[in-house]
């Protein structure tokens, strides 16, 4: 049990929503097909000017302003990207350059696909109860909008993009991190890819512009998530003690509607205990779990004392998991 | 105080070493020029077909059977690319495969561009600390060259592609983390970059082939990390309850001939004291820190016992210490 005090939360998205009728008219599809095929009602997607740390910058905001703090009060801001803004510097730096908080506040990037919130939590949880730091700052910001390949007809319609904070303090009481698993099966390395943007697709070595576009099979995704996940479930839980009658309510990375629904299947749990925000905001990568946090605990579903079961995959393809109780 | 073991350090090179002489030619520079202008007198120079994580895998590798290790032995890979592989997913998904972990082994990285193996180092060690793993591999890889401006006199000359890696475990003894310190100046974002890799500057923004180039202004990086040095250090020191007589041997980022001189002055300790492979690899980026610690210990100039300061500056433009204790 790592003690951990959530502050506050905050999100942001950019202004441009899309409703999947929108959708429809401008990739040409009939009348409520984008709907139907991705299970998401509107998704936003930034205009080309907006700047990814900005939208972070924003959610750490009004993460800071839910905790009545300056971004002075920050002693470290964590970025927990998906994508960067740029290939160097950290994406961070960017984002408490735009918070606004003091000079000399360190500022670097942990990077676990669509679960470094997951995992930054975790390290930030650590960081805080050994005292190295006292008030973190974590975002997770995606605009998984400049990667979309609109000819690809699952990957293209179920992202939006967006960003989530949490100011984080150490813990006093019983709040804290019970539980927390982390797997990586390589064999998946390339279901969910963008091949360019590092060293091995570039102009110095050979690179096409489709090489910046996000490719996903959906199908090989769902297959060796749910080859693993029984055992990676039920290894979390024993390890954290409790089991899946102990958890409030679960907040899953809002990957696609399919994989929520078959997540809740597999748990056996009602639609109540399980927080979906997916409709309308889609996959927001790294943002889409904080996000579903913010809104469960914006709307009183996840009220202090409750226990939260945080869970979801990630290109690598990752299985990540938390016991988390507030 | 983090206890800490480092079980044995690794690194790996590519096979091709260009002399100065030999760019000397290559660049149409005058016999000397290269050498005299960088203080690199070879630098090694992957090509094009070698893949970052193939050689983070190699000293990774090599780390392990220092340590008399199988790779199924490591619980936990992180890698600290100041530049990824790609975009998606985490460099430390393909280092994995390729040093054949278990399936299952989580595989995340932590970007803090020159400085990410300093960071991931202290994360690490919490993580040990707290039993959320109990052996580590750590891994920095970087190939500069693939974003080198030939037409930059500065940047083009200074770096060397490489990598490096350590073993981990929980200290039981004196060993183990005594300071660390991290500080970010977002004054200082643009002074080391590469505008492309994220959602800032791509095909779906605007992008040229320039932008995924490596932009650096040397001097302005030397006024803003000189300005910020002395009480950066200072406070260092002051948090691990030591003075510089108390450090046996300094291992700075190997960032540039001038810079490493300005801070042994500045420090004001002899050569001996201080761990230069600079003028054999060049600036390694985020490999550069770690080859040094491995060629300090590897060379027995940092035996069990000592007490070592690792130093550095990173884009960001963060100031970065650890005091080290092996």
């Amino acid at each position: 049990m790592i003690p951990l005090r959530i502050l506050s939360t905050g999100v942001a998205v950019p202004d441009n929503c899309v409703t999947s009728s929108e959708l429809d008219k401008m990739q040409r599809h009939a009348h409520g097909y984008c709907e139907h095929r991705s299970g998401v009602a509107q998704r936003y997607i930034a205009d080309a000017s907006l700047r990814q740390s900005k939208l972070g910058a924003q959610a750490l905001q009004e993460a800071l302003r839910r905790a009545g703090l300056a971004a002075a009060g920050l002693d470290l801001v964590i970025a927990a990207c998906a994508v960067p803004e740029q290939a160097m510097p950290a994406t961070a730096v960017f984002i408490a350059q735009q918070t606004g908080v003091s000079a000399g506040t360190p500022a670097f990037d942990i990077n676990a696909s669509c679960l470094g919130f997951m995992v930054a939590l975790r390290l930030a949880a650590g960081l805080l109860h050994d005292r190295q730091y006292s008030r973190i700052g974590l975002v997770a910001v995606d605009l998984p909008s400049r990667g979309i390949d609109w000819d690809a007809p699952e990957a293209s319609l179920i992202f939006g993009d967006g960003a989530a904070a949490v100011i984080l303090e150490r813990g006093a009481g019983p709040a804290g991190i019970e539980g927390f698993r982390y797997a990586t099966y390589p064999e998946g390395a390339r279901l969910c890819q963008i091949r360019g943007g590092g060293t091995a697709h570039n102009p110095r070595t050979a690179v096409q512009a489709s090489d910046y576009l996000f490719q996903m099979d959906g199908k090989g995704v769902f297959r060796l998530a749910s080859q693993y996940m029984d055992a990676f479930l039920k290894n979390l839980l024993g390890e954290a003690g409790v089991t899946l009658a102990d958890i409030d309510l679960v907040v899953p990375h809002q990957a696609s509607h399919l994989g929520m629904e078959h997540m809740r299947r597999q748990l056996r749990i009602p639609p109540e205990r399980m927080v979906d925000i997916y409709a309308r905001h889609g996959n927001q990568v790294a943002a889409s779990l904080p996000s579903a946090l913010h809104h469960a605990i914006d709307s009183q579903r996840a009220p202090p004392g409750s226990r939260l079961l945080l869970i979801g995959t990630a290109a690598g393809l990752s299985l990540g998991g938390m016991v988390l109780s507030l």
